[in-house]
């Protein structure tokens, strides 16, 4: 959790210039995600009233592992979001129209600022609001054309299986072994029928904006593409419905989390039957990505790097349940 | 810059019930200073009307390299100074009276949020205006009772240099003996008669908050200490007028300080005569320290590194420089 580009405050208020937002009255670096650097600006408003802090914009620096060519469809995505009613931030339009800026040798976004806290520990009932969310967001994403691939799909699960190789035993002897083994399965019973659309793919607590029991915002889209719909389940089920450390399978969570989902959306009777091999996908998705950042941090560095095995130990859950428990009766 | 302490979001809003603060509603970990760890929050206020984003803190963790035993007098300087209209964020304390709390494993205190920006290059408008707040500082400081000592004096600037030892010449050839050379002269030279009180001894631009030309707040006194009080403006001298890597000088921004502070504090002539060598000491702190940091920190830390010799220059022109030049005419 870093800022990885820092501007001067000066030419934050300069670039806010070309914005309806007023001046620039406060500008701190957040430490938001990693993969961008974020300000939090509060500004006088666009008419300058300066009524203290009720004006408040987030500043996006695009470092470089978003791609600048995918942010037209994260703009348009939230937009279409947003107009049907989903507490999503939209990226600002300057005076002229325009969503894209460059700011300190960066693609740079003015984007809303949304309040909320975002959870640790999820109750129940804060995971069914979770899944009524996710059913909503999917609802809403219904008509929108826009289309990017999933880097991050079983094809990318492959690729990133054989960039960590032999590395994979230096975090857990027997771990490569246990992937390969898993790729395989995966490659069979993967499901290619089930109805695809846009996705968040990423909706961890983090992303959740919340005010006690109730969603005030779905952020940080950058990993939103088009996949199995019943797969964005999936993910925030792995995310939501165990310990942080993976040992621990809270059935209530997760049963409250299928009541929230079939609540706005719902499952059909095929995503229902594939979910356990959704679920394991979503694992195995978050195992590799951890072991990959794992890999390639140094163990000194300021970043924390998140314990591949934590996904492991889920991944070996969904192996093994009772398919009946995941989502509750 | 980093959030060296996660607290969970759940915790900090347990943390706010033992204040008359309303609960919490935004906490976004923010990139302020490298001492602490420091989160912005919003919470809905005393009466939990929930007006949004009318209700700001700075929750501060503090880290190893602030000593829980100097906090009260912390504490106590911002209660004196605020008391006496300067704007300065004043320690909150919670219904029991206490200032002083433990979170996240760590002494925390929750503090009050000033609104304004840190500019990167001070206008002469913008200098003359610290100048003037450092004066008002001064004075609001007279009477007050507490004593801290300064561990960055002329004894702890050897200790630092002897430290170091001959790693300075790896940073630039030559630096060990310019050091030595500079640390004999100031023992000869320091003067030992000027006014003491209380000072900030660290009046960066990253530390004073300005909306156009006017200081809305002096913030980071976590080096206030008692020491010859002109030293601060010899501090605030070497902070704001140069360029960063300090080989410019601007006697514009130098005459406009010295008038702002003239205009509500001034020096006498015993200070001014003896201000080209505070600012040779001013100097050689923040080279010592600067260069103390470059040679403990790893160079692949995603903490940036300042660098010493922008400090050395400015020590170069302090010591060749026209007296009159530095405070103007």
């Amino acid at each position: 959790m870093a800022v990885y580009t820092h501007v001067p405050a000066e030419e934050i208020d300069a670039f806010l210039t070309r914005y309806d937002a007023g001046r620039l009255v406060s500008a701190k670096g957040i430490a938001e995600g990693v993969e961008n650097s974020n300000y939090l600006l509060e500004t006088t408003g666009a008419d300058g009233a300066g009524q203290s802090g009720s004006h408040r914009y987030i500043l996006t620096l695009y470092e470089k592992r978003v791609d600048e060519a995918d942010l037209p469809f994260f703009m348009d995505l939230l937009d279409h979001l947003g107009a049907r009613g989903c507490l999503v931030p939209r990226f600002i339009a300057d005076r002229e129209g325009n969503r894209l800026q460059q700011l300190g040798g960066r693609p740079a976004c003015l984007i809303e600022f949304l309040t909320g806290i975002s959870v640790t520990e999820p109750t129940p009932d804060q995971a069914r609001a979770a899944g009524a969310a996710l059913g909503e967001l999917h609802k809403a994403a219904e008509g929108f054309a826009g289309k990017r691939r999933n880097a991050l799909d079983l094809a990318g699960w492959h690729d990133l299986a054989a960039k960590c190789g032999d590395d994979f035993d230096v975090i857990a002897p027997g771990l490569k072994a246990r992937v390969a083994q898993e790729l395989s399965y995966l490659d069979v019973h993967w499901p290619g029928d089930l109805a695809r659309s846009v996705i968040h793919a990423d909706l961890f607590p983090d992303n959740v904006l919340m005010l006690g029991d109730a969603v005030t915002g779905l952020i940080d889209f950058y990993f939103s593409c088009t996949d199995i719909r019943a797969y964005d389940l999936a993910v925030t089920h792995s995310a939501w419905c165990f310990s942080n450390d993976g040992a621990t399978f809270f059935a209530d969570r997760a049963a409250a989390m299928g009541a929230g989902y079939a609540a706005t959306h719902g499952l059909t009777d095929a995503e229902r039957a594939a979910f356990p091999i959704l679920c394991r996908g979503a694992a195995l998705r978050f195992l590799l990505t951890r072991a990959y950042d794992w890999i390639n941090t140094p163990a000194d560095a300021l970043v924390t790097r998140k314990d591949p095995l934590a996904f492991q130990r889920r991944l070996d859950f969904y192996a093994s349940a009772d398919p009946a428990v995941l989502l509750g009766a």
